[in-house]
């Protein structure tokens, strides 16, 4: 099993506004992709598409407000099937810290590389949603190689 | 043990100049640190700076060009030393795919996830050098937390 890791801080006062854009459609929306539907609710399943590339489904765990969310990917690339993806929320003085984990890939595949760095990408566009007001969500994203 | 891995495609005919940005100094110093220095031949030490940050020492193990480059930590904080990092190139249709791997963790601390975001956001800067002549070396790295 392997784990993809991150860590961002965004400059916020609390943590709530960084678990609003965690736990609902207009948060997700936000800085992941603008095609995100679904029941936010723990329980609920939430459907995010990337155009032609597909997308994912994820089912919600758990939700700790301002604390973590917690998802279990049941539609999607094989990889993924069954994969767990957290967040875990913490206040550091000026910092809303996120530590990301994207747990228990079978194998540490080539695809696991890309979403790896794809998905620090993502999480600098959450930092800039919560900052700013605007993210970089898909179809807007940043590309990082030939996989997009 | 854990690993950081990332996957970055960048656009170049060939892999030799990524190859260049990872195995000279002045490669080296257009998209980590601009504060290089050391020997870059096989055997040889490197020397990475961050200002007061502190920085890294490298053993280059491994030269293979345009393929492969591999160093083993020698200094710097202690979850680093002794973990090995290493690229791999190879070319697919007009990109230079850059296999990252920062192998070798003994436990995934939050260091580690903090590490793991920062180099992704380095590898983005070695993909800008390569394709547009500008890199985002410390100290005009892309800061992502409360660690820098």
């Amino acid at each position: 099993m392997a784990d993809i890791l991150h860590r961002v801080g965004i400059l916020s006062p609390s943590t709530s506004e960084v678990y609003a854009a965690l736990s609902t459609i207009k948060g997700l929306a936000g800085w992941w992709t603008i095609d995100t539907q679904g029941d936010t609710r723990a329980g609920g399943e939430l459907r995010f598409r990337f155009g032609e590339a597909g997308g994912f489904d994820m089912k919600v765990l758990e939700l700790e407000p301002s604390k973590r969310v917690l998802w279990e990917v049941t539609g999607g690339p094989a990889e993924w099937i069954g994969t767990r993806i957290a967040f875990d929320l913490k206040q550091e003085g000026d910092y809303a810290i996120v530590l990301f984990k994207h747990m228990g890939w079978k194998e540490p595949v080539e695809f696991m590389h890309h979403c790896s760095t794809k998905w620090g990408t993502f999480l600098m566009s959450l930092k800039s949603l919560v900052e700013t007001g605007k993210g970089a969500p898909h179809p807007d994203d940043v590309l990082i190689d030939n996989w997009k």
